[in-house]
């Protein structure tokens, strides 16, 4: 059964018009109450001491990876995976409305941002390029300056909210620029039918550990959407496994495989269907 | 047969002492002479047009995951990966002997190292924290400065280089900060007696079409030690896999599987055996 979301709050990590509150705006039309947190951590909190109903985290980026610290948050009891969005992650050089290119001297925005930029970051070595904890934040930060010589690095959402200008747009390395964003809740809760699973899960030191615990899915038909192998901390040669599965629990061959997969790996844990 | 590599030139992207330097020194025994570069693009040039012998990149991080962009440069014709290491990326913050940390206004380094500092700089909102092309030549930069409000992000090494105080040592958000480097050249280039080979292959649309895959290694008792996928661009439901595999293709199963492989795989590029 799908859940009527008007009113629910989800918790994110930025300031109003992140991306993370773009991608949650793109996911519920709107119809949800937004709540800035500074950090990641503040956000898997806000959603397990009930501030919030829900939370939305990025998970992975088409140039920059798996977010592996949001991984290790999952990891932890009390939060399931209930949805999941992807945004196309357009970054734009924002100042004042009559500044111009020539006049910067700094420009600010999330160190994550400014990775994305770095070909814009080398092609102009006079500007500063300063580290804040937020996009949408710095462009809040910059329309409050009087100084002509500073501008921000954020979502079209952040110029137009705070009546700035766009200088240069597009100014990321990589034109397809994609971020994907889950869901998280406390409980269980459907948003939609699910049709993915994610877990993640550590085979034991057995030769082809990895072979027999993907051999639990792929002789049930069930198909692989993302793995990801990561060593384990302090324990060299020894893995876990992010792995996204289509389908969810209530299928019978689905919770087949991992009542199978659990005979096999030194963990299971399941994030969440969606 | 081990090659003397007495003399050899490599390029890195940094300023000398930034930890691809570092990690090439611990690599080579500092019998290597090392050729700063200011991008990865411009590493991959300078080996590809023989300028120097050798490169190092970095690959892998323990919280930030791959980095797409070196696997990326990686796929282009003519480079092969030579070699790897692993360095411990501890992050200190680094000052003019007898600047404090309260007359602080302004921390340098590269965003990679801001991003890996991201609950220091939460926790000195007051301070601003810019992006620079390189850790180490952040420390150079504050070094040639007369004004005592400015500070860096950088290696040890970089710190004692410059003459420069470490004011706070190991700002890194994770204690476990690693980072693997991989060597690579224009030819194969035996550095050491190989037992890792490093593919990157991308699957057919068919049923199961990974499993097929995998079963290539399994089924000839060879070990995986690295698994990534990552959706290939502009083609949903299609991924290409990064993999690493104990083993080089002097062996014979290895290079059965290689070739069984390329029967199931839509492409197969082997990045080197090192």
């Amino acid at each position: 059964m799908l859940k009527n979301t008007a009113g629910l709050r989800i918790a994110f990590q930025g300031d109003h018009y992140a991306f993370s509150e773009i991608a949650a705006k793109k996911y519920f039309q709107n119809e949800i109450v937004t709540q800035p947190c500074q950090s990641f951590e503040q956000v898997f909190s806000a959603v397990k001491q009930k501030k919030t109903e829900l939370g939305i985290i990025p998970i992975e980026n088409t140039s920059m990876g798996s977010i592996h610290r949001n991984y290790d948050l999952l990891l932890e009891d009390g939060i399931q995976i209930v949805g999941e969005v992807n945004l196309a992650i357009e970054l734009h050089l924002i100042a004042k409305p009559g500044v111009s290119f020539s006049q910067l001297h700094s420009i600010y925005s999330h160190p994550a941002a400014l990775e994305q930029c770095r070909q814009f970051i080398n092609r102009h070595s006079h500007i500063e390029f300063i580290s804040s904890y937020d996009t949408a934040g710095s462009v809040k930060w910059v329309a409050g300056q009087s100084r002509p010589d500073v501008a921000a690095i954020a979502s079209r959402e952040a110029a137009i909210d705070y009546g700035m200008n766009i200088l240069i747009p597009d100014i990321e390395d990589f034109q397809e620029n994609i971020t994907r964003f889950l869901i998280i809740a406390a409980h269980q809760l459907e948003l939609g039918a699910p049709n993915k699973t994610s877990i993640v899960f550590a085979t034991k030191h057995i030769p082809g550990a990895l072979f027999k615990s993907l051999s639990v899915f792929f002789l049930r038909d069930i198909n692989l959407l993302k793995i990801e192998s990561r060593p384990l901390r302090g324990k060299p040669w020894q893995y876990i496994f992010y792995l996204d599965f289509e389908g969810d629990l209530h299928q019978p061959n689905c919770q087949n495989a991992l009542n199978h997969l659990e005979e096999i790996a030194q963990f299971v844990k399941v994030l969440g269907s969606y």
